[in-house]
């Protein structure tokens, strides 16, 4: 089936069918041109076309013997050469800075997260020492003789699609930054593409990615949970950005109208009762170091893992809490959205065994639909790597999107 | 541009520009062979071959000579033949029965609206009665001689997407049942395709063709109101539909913790302050007329405009403070969905000159992005007319879809 409302040409019959025969291969990996061929409905001639020229362009290559015909002579597999191409994410959240490699298949080439208190440092030296993560997971990918499909860097704040100027993230205290056009310039003006996304929706992405091949999801909202909450939402397999790039913004949604003040300046937002600096208000003291932001938040966050798995009362109760908040904004989400899955990303899935029954609760009480429209409550195994992955994943799209884009190599 | 990730053929590519070359007519109006194919990139011979096919199955016909070509010999114009083919919607609401016939120009074939309480009257007379209704519409379409599409009956309530059974519908009082299967009984087991869908959802597809025209928005939030609030979402040109159909619920977010009961149960639902009858409570006394489902609904809402117009403070309060609340929970909906506008339908429309003052000012203070992410509150000029023109409109979106559905006539 064909997109309606454009009319269709040759040249772009070809793309479309080198990126089938691409796509096709990665999602269900090695196999015949013939079976290619009876799968995709395409007929065998074009399929060998296919096939060789996405082997010339260094993105396929022959694979062994066919074994598991039983009749007829064995045919060749084809499988991804994923080790030539890669797309890097990298991402500027409020308590790390985080980068990761990947190649087409998906492998881990190159990967880093340091803690990094952002608000504190400003945005002149966060970008400095992004810029040099950047740098030593493109010498990475150069080590290995890839080829960088692209950089995309992950900001939690509302960044403008058209553009990709970084208008406002409350948590960092920036706005009005061109984040893409700065960090282009410490990169010394490269070559591959760079761009600057939300990191929810990045982070969106890659849960998508996970939760597609696993469980057939294309309907799904996720939660990342950090000091701020941010929101992603799929829907009918499309990742939903809004007029301006601005959607998913969840974590403002007002719900707690004698809530504590926002970063964002109101009071009462989502992320007021459910992000990670409210729980830890509730869990800890004041001087403990779980609340100290220059150490890593998953040792952090194991700290209160093992508090609660000693049945610690405060803990316990501080968790009982965030999870019933979780459901009281999760329910006005499934009310507008029915996604298939609620999933939760960051510290949510991290604390996710705690967090599920109220919120499961919450969601049965407040969700018009029976049975809360179906939605199941699913924990992601990204973490906080996620953003990065996301970013690094929608750079290799657009290489299964347009196998033609990199050139042949 | 083809859709990724599905292997097209030459037959999907023909059934494809079959439409594009369809629609473009459709949406552009009468012009020659020779400007279809400029415009559209399709060949001049391919375009031929099209327009004959379309012809010959009455969907275009020639039209007259192309006089707007200064050059050249003039060619001849083609248009569509509207006449031939329809599409009908009915809707069960609260308050009335409603059906419109549509030909596949949009011109309106047949129309009626009565006043009724559903409620109060009960499933079997409510399906018997709107039965009769949609017969009265196929005879219209009878008489001149066209060819019918499909019916479309819209329901205010969550319809099961796979299955089109009716599972809930508060304000009704309905749930769980085939309505599908029971106007099907009733009209006779006819050979025209019968769907049931979300009266909100529907609304929203009328709707955004309007402003797809005019104003080229393709990210959208309808909100309908009536005695219950409804919502339909469009992103980037689609509308979203949810895992199982029931998107859209936005009458039912609790944003009012201290609020009325709700149809549903519960309390502090959205529709609980912004509904017909939350206003009609707060501007009127109980034995006002305006406040009798009996009489119609535009009849009522006339009464209301005109003490707004006299200045009448108890009316103008109660505009004021449900726009406010509406501000309320469409700040939430932009946060998440960050739509180009906010298209007022059904009684909101009506009242919009009262209501629109203090939403903007709500969604300006509570919308995390800078003067409301952009978004612009606009008013629907289809009234409650919006949802059955929904209905007839996705009836002869699949002939525009596919023009070789429908047979040759």
């Amino acid at each position: 089936m064909v997109n309606r409302g454009v009319a269709a040409d040759h040249v772009a019959l070809r793309r479309n069918n080198l990126s089938v025969v691409l796509r096709h291969v990665h999602d269900l990996g090695p196999r015949s041109r013939a079976r290619i061929a009876e799968e995709t409905g395409l007929n065998k001639a074009t399929v060998s076309s296919l096939v060789a020229e996405l082997v010339e362009r260094g993105l396929l290559r022959e694979g062994s013997a066919d074994s598991s015909r039983a009749l007829g002579r064995p045919g060749q597999l084809v499988e991804l050469d994923g080790t030539g191409v890669c797309g890097i994410g990298a991402e500027i959240n409020v308590e790390y800075l985080a980068v990761v490699a990947l190649d087409l298949a998906g492998n881990v080439v190159h990967e880093k997260r340091v803690p990094v208190d952002v608000a504190h440092l400003g945005p002149g030296t966060t970008l400095d020492r992004c810029a040099e993560l950047v740098r030593e997971a493109v010498d990475a990918v150069d080590a290995r003789q890839g080829r960088l499909a692209g950089v995309t860097l992950a900001v939690p704040g509302l960044v403008e699609g058209e553009t990709g100027e970084l208008k406002l993230a409350p948590n960092l205290g920036w706005s009005e930054l061109s984040v893409a056009k700065e960090m282009r310039s410490r990169l010394g003006e490269p070559t591959y593409p760079l761009q600057v996304d939300n990191e929810a929706n990045l982070a969106t992405l890659a849960a998508y990615g996970e939760l597609r091949e696993a469980d057939a999801l294309h309907d799904l909202v996720l939660l990342t949970g950090a000091v701020g909450v941010g929101g992603g939402v799929v829907s009918g397999g499309q990742l939903l950005r809004g007029a301006r790039g601005y959607s998913g913004e969840v974590g403002h949604m007002p719900v707690a109208p004698d809530g504590q003040a926002c970063g964002c300046g109101r009071t009462g937002c989502w992320e007021t009762v459910v992000g990670l600096t409210a729980l830890l208000r509730k869990a800890t003291d004041p001087d403990n170091p779980v609340r100290d932001p220059s150490l890593d938040v998953e040792r952090r966050l194991a700290a209160v893992v093992e508090r609660a798995e000693a049945g610690d009362v405060r803990t316990l109760e501080a968790l009982t809490e965030v999870g019933t908040w979780l459901g009281v904004g999760g329910a006005i989400l499934v009310n507008i959205l029915n996604p298939a899955a609620l999933v939760l990303g960051g510290y949510f899935a991290v604390l996710g065994p705690w967090l599920e029954e109220p919120l499961d609760k919450a969601l049965r009480q407040r969700v018009l639909a029976a049975d809360g429209g179906g939605c199941r409550v699913v924990r992601s195994d990204l973490g906080f790597g996620a953003a990065v992955r996301g970013g690094a994943q929608i750079c290799l799209d657009q290489v299964f999107a347009d196998p033609t884009q990199l050139g042949e190599s």
